[in-house]
């Protein structure tokens, strides 16, 4: 929804992003504007379960209450999960009890406060990992746990498997027919799909204790604020530049690299896509809107 | 910047509207995205001198936080004022003590708890006006001070009045000559140009006592939610309908009255228009970005 840092520029938004996994739709980070971006994007606010938020600086927050309030306005009935730092907690008690708003739908907030399981259900995970930067920050992976075996239906079906035995198959377990003839269940099933993961990294300036955090996950955002020419000022910042990020994915190696958070500076992406790509084979620089599918 | 009321609309932001009036930059209400309106519409952040907020509903504020945030970043010098509910401040405070922002220029918070003077320089008066919603609001009117005569050149300079007079004639002093002719005012001067003022009056459910707060104004803001077939939502939401805000202007009777806050329930804004000018002659409806001069 949004790629922009701190500072409004014309053609980027604060950070929000949505990420979908298996019929959940996570919102990530929720700067000033998101409710609009959501519309733009014909993303139902209904049909967001669960939202995270990194930290307590302006552009990844400021849209939430306003979000809050039109799910509130618009009757919303579902449960909805607020995970983020207990300081977003008593600013959002704040906003509403000075304007009066009640929430009537399950609204739970969980503080994060440390590495930490936020959530589960049977497909995915999703956890925190501590990031280094100005005021405290976290960040969040979402991870597809092991998906099961695949049957090969024409040999099943040959073999009359009965079906109460087909989970079984599907986690591995082999086949003994009436006769005790035994079929090694790799002759009966097809590996699993992959389990992919998505690791969410903003605001950051990169410590190599981040590598083992991120080690196998197949696809990162990473915040690229600056050009590596203003090195000094993402050091003095907290934050990270094109090249540092590069240089993580390197020792990492995801699938893909997603860069973000750039500064209003860079009127448009071109120098920062090439600073990346030099750097990092598989990069793509995030735009308001732009939707990456794995 | 927007007419849109709380729900985000396709076309429609929330409320905030910038008043020019003799050099200073009055920006009224500040809802979500302000700052991004602001620099669509080419307007710099360092040109406002005076912020106002009515009250404490999201869409009439919670573009503040990020706005200031953004005036710190871009190293604002110049001295900024804000009126508002005393909550606000308590908002912003909490806002900028957890995410550690220093405001480093002069920032001047005065607390709107009542009818009252608000701003005075040589040229404009601002005063607070209570509305009628369902928590504290406040409306505000900025009056022009009856401006100076204005000097008949050719007419001055044939009687060759000293200069020091000047000041004197556009007071309304008559002119004596060295011979003892006495000279009237108006045979020296032309009158003044006209004193406008302007009053923003959102949200309110109208009352009848706001007719007489409102007398001798020139140009009206006033939020028209909901059509007339909505009034009894309009009652029960302290809002008002398009109809019920035309009835007001026929009783007031400004120059020109000036629509907004629409609910996001009219895509656009036929009906509403349809409805304002079978019950006023000189109405317009706000649009976001629209410019209106007097």
């Amino acid at each position: 929804m949004g790629c922009g840092a701190a500072l409004p520029a014309s053609k980027r938004n604060p950070t929000a992003q949505i990420l979908e996994s298996n019929g959940r739709f996570f919102l990530i980070d929720c700067g000033e504007g998101t409710q609009s971006r959501l519309r733009e994007n014909k993303l139902s606010f209904e049909k967001i379960t669960d939202i995270f938020i990194s930290h307590m600086h302006g552009d990844h927050y400021l849209g939430l209450p306003g979000l809050i309030s039109s799910m509130q306005l618009l009757g919303r009935k579902k449960r909805l999960n607020l995970y983020g730092p207990p300081d977003l907690w008593e600013v959002l008690k704040l906003q509403f009890r000075v304007s009066k708003t009640t929430i009537t739908f399950d609204f739970i907030f969980h503080p994060v406060e440390s590495e930490m399981l936020l959530f589960e259900d049977k497909k995915i995970t999703v956890s925190s990992i501590k990031l280094n930067h100005r005021i405290t920050c976290f960040g969040f992976i979402f991870k597809e746990k092991p998906k099961s075996r695949r049957i090969n239906g024409p040999v099943v079906k040959d073999l009359k498997v009965p079906h109460y035995l087909m989970e079984g198959l599907r986690n591995g377990d082999d086949f003994e027919t009436s006769e005790g003839d035994l079929y090694a269940n790799d002759c009966l099933t097809f590996s699993p799909k992959k389990s992919y993961s998505y690791a969410f990294c903003s605001d950051n300036r990169i410590k190599d204790s981040l590598i083992e955090k991120l080690e196998g996950v197949s696809h990162i955002y990473h915040e690229a604020t600056f050009l590596d020419s203003e090195k000094e000022r993402a050091k003095n910042t907290y934050h990270t530049t094109v090249k540092e990020a590069c240089e993580l994915a390197q020792k990492v190696n995801p699938e893909l690299l997603i860069l973000g958070h750039f500064s209003a500076r860079y009127e448009d992406l071109k120098a920062l896509t090439t600073e990346a790509t030099a750097h990092f084979d598989n990069v793509v620089m995030a735009e308001d809107g732009k939707v990456i599918n794995f």
